[in-house]
């Protein structure tokens, strides 16, 4: 499996075709960031400033983004940034003292989620909350065996990258992990899906036990982000989460994409799905670009893994990362982004399926809210376009528009706005689209 | 082995005893937090602002800070605070767009290194560093063993809490890494000092290889500050590091507590041992209290590891992760802080030496720059006094002046103030804890 990034990244065997300053900070980045260095796009972008919905090159360009969740409110959002500089100027400390603001964001944070989820853990990424995730998973069920479906992506520790099929350049996943098909919701039909994905669930259980592996969890992101986007029918992931229960298993809900409104109806992805997990991991939009992670769990669970480790973060539960973390849930309610997010996202999906009557090339139009996938394929064969999702990407760019890739093969178009997205910049989106369709295909 | 944090942590069986406001609190973040809670100190502290070396609690009450290091620079230092607020304002997205600001500190950083380390990866935290470094050496070396030394402590990711021995409260960490005494210069003659050292690393590899497994690294912090502080003689690892070398070997400099300038007369502590290491990690003191982490070694051993995987951090290596690092490089030069660690630390490193002619139960006092130990031990038979060491760090507290422990019994005192901890403040901790020693002995 070629890595999903890979389709969307400049690749540095063609820096000599830019020439002038480009390539110069080019060459300068490959020297500092080594191997590890990847750029979007076949014409990489210099962005020195962020509004809203929008990116500014070094030119003055802007560009509508349709791509980042991280800044989710919309960049340099000012109730953000007043938050974060008011605390940053009065104390920014570890949480071995005690401070209101963290118990104040904690409770409205738990407020949000399930009363049995009462117990909260903050760290600083998405990658370090589904770790320790996997390890309260671990030492609950005395299991470590896990499930994850099979493009899927939960971060970037040691752990975590075993859990995450699509880092892997060579290999894959070590025999403890079991990698089931995704809910391909284009592939499979409405009535089948719950009931196929919940089949391939008991199976990877059945085979962790014949391979002598106690089962722990299954890891599931439920907007299947990476996956290709599957969001519909709501509902489908109960059936798998009651396999999961009945073989005593935990279910982690891993929220780092779909959590905080981005999916629309609901503040959490498993929401969507009325299934109420053992823990829910967060990251990403939660700090608006400010490193903030969360573990919720029961603290049965939390007991478990506290018996036999200490668990301590520096930088979390600060009382900066309470600030902006709040800051964050005001300007979600205040600005009604979750109404935002499901009306112009219901919108600019109704937008994109009409563009599929002019272009065949899209087969399938799907997700909630602001988290969008538009699967190309070759009309011919209706198999996977991967490389026309990486052309029409870079197409996009060059007409403003920031999009990316998702899918197993890559060849899904992964639309993912600042939750301020408006219909002006719905429509924006999709005349760049119809014309970079146009233009490729 | 007691877990050291223990010896100082608040404990919620006394929370009855406190009443009022305190007790529902405590209990409020008691319910929250659940079995992961930690607080400082018998009566815990709620600090509501810092500036400089003071913190102040919600009644107003001044506190001098001698124990926290992340604020390295001192508490909402401005030239910071305005740095991130700036930057917030302007842009806060990941690396995979080109920004200037980054590449600047990328090669600031790099240029305090030595030059054959000349690739850098950003992460958000210590602990994602040594996650990553324990990967990058192990797809180097091919191997799996590490070593490190007994009470040392390197993160809470999975990966590094193996590596982390006073995070086990119950077992300890796998075959794979092995465990060695720190080199306790208390104990151990300054002349035999490196040779035993050395001698244990060396003893280390052949137990891994005798055991059928591969030798990978040695993960150091050359401060020991968990183990206890051990600074001297300068230049006591690098018999070590030749061991590692000659086995094939990597080091690994975690430099989270011993960089960016806290023991004086180096940035970097490896550099008192005039070693070079393959991999240095760096975190804590980066941003001031932004989580800010990195990762700088050879291009040969980052292309081992990315061949194998993609890494990608998203909050690492943003605009305002670069302006802050920045900001914080700025103020230890302008403010000549590094200079000042020396020169303050030693004088107070002498003053508490003073100490120990009245009080029988100070030992030892050692360390450098601004990471003092001093170790506490009973007069009668000479044995580590960690009772005592909890005393006299709740007295302190009592007295407005704040330090930890450290030591694998948690008998010695840890003085670890910010960088400008002046001579006044030198004096009044003095003072403190020769009161505090009068009141408790």
């Amino acid at each position: 499996m070629k890595p999903i990034l890979a389709l969307n990244a400049f690749d540095m065997n063609d820096v000599d075709v830019l020439g002038g300053a480009l390539e110069r900070q080019l060459r300068r980045r490959a020297k500092l960031f080594g191997a590890a260095s990847v750029l979007f796009y076949d014409r990489p972008l210099e962005i020195v400033r962020g509004e809203g919905c929008w990116l500014y090159d070094a030119d003055g360009a802007a560009y509508l983004d349709a791509y980042n969740n991280v800044p989710s409110v919309g960049h340099a959002h000012p109730h953000v940034v007043e938050a974060a500089a008011r605390q940053l100027s009065q104390l920014n400390v570890h949480n071995r003292y005690l401070h209101h603001g963290i118990l104040d964001y904690a409770e409205r944070l738990l407020g949000t989620l399930p009363a049995s989820l009462s117990n909260i853990s903050f760290t600083c990424t998405g990658s370090e909350s589904n770790d320790l995730a996997l390890r309260l998973a671990s030492s609950f069920t005395g299991g470590e065996g896990v499930i994850v479906t099979e493009a899927a992506y939960h971060g970037n520790t040691a752990l975590v990258t075993e859990t995450s099929p699509t880092s892997f350049k060579k290999g894959g996943p070590p025999p403890r992990v079991r990698v089931i098909p995704a809910p391909d919701s284009y592939r499979v039909s409405p009535e089948l899906l719950s009931e196929t994905f919940a089949g391939n669930v008991a199976a990877a259980i059945a085979d962790l036990s014949n391979s002598g592996i106690r089962f722990s969890a299954l890891l599931i992101d439920s907007i299947f982000s990476s996956d290709g986007i599957f969001a519909d029918p709501p509902g489908f992931l109960r059936a798998a989460a009651d396999v999961v229960r009945s073989a005593q298993g935990l279910v982690i809900a891993d929220e780092v994409q779909p959590g905080f409104g981005r999916t629309g109806a609901s503040l959490w992805g498993f929401q969507r799905h009325g299934v109420t997990p053992d823990i829910v991991t967060m990251g990403k939009p939660m700090g608006n670009g400010y490193p903030i992670g969360a573990v919720a769990t029961r603290p049965e669970i939390l007991d478990a893994f506290c018996a036999r480790y200490g668990y301590f973060n520096t930088y979390a539960g600060s009382p900066v990362a309470a600030a902006v973390g709040q800051a964050v849930l005001d300007v979600i309610e205040r600005e009604q982004l979750m109404d935002n997010a499901e009306r112009v996202g219901a919108y600019l999906k109704q937008r994109l399926s009409d563009l599929s009557v002019r272009h065949r090339h899209i087969a399938d139009v799907r997700g909630a809210g602001f988290y969008i996938g538009v699967e190309l394929v070759d009309p011919l064969d209706g198999l996977p376009a991967p490389d026309l999702a990486a052309t029409i990407i870079n197409q996009l760019r060059h007409r403003r528009v920031l999009i990316g890739a998702a899918g197993r093969s890559g060849s899904v178009l992964k639309i993912r706005p600042p939750l301020c997205f408006s219909t002006v910049n719905a429509d924006q989106l999709v005349a760049a689209l119809d014309e970079a369709l146009a233009a490729a295909c």
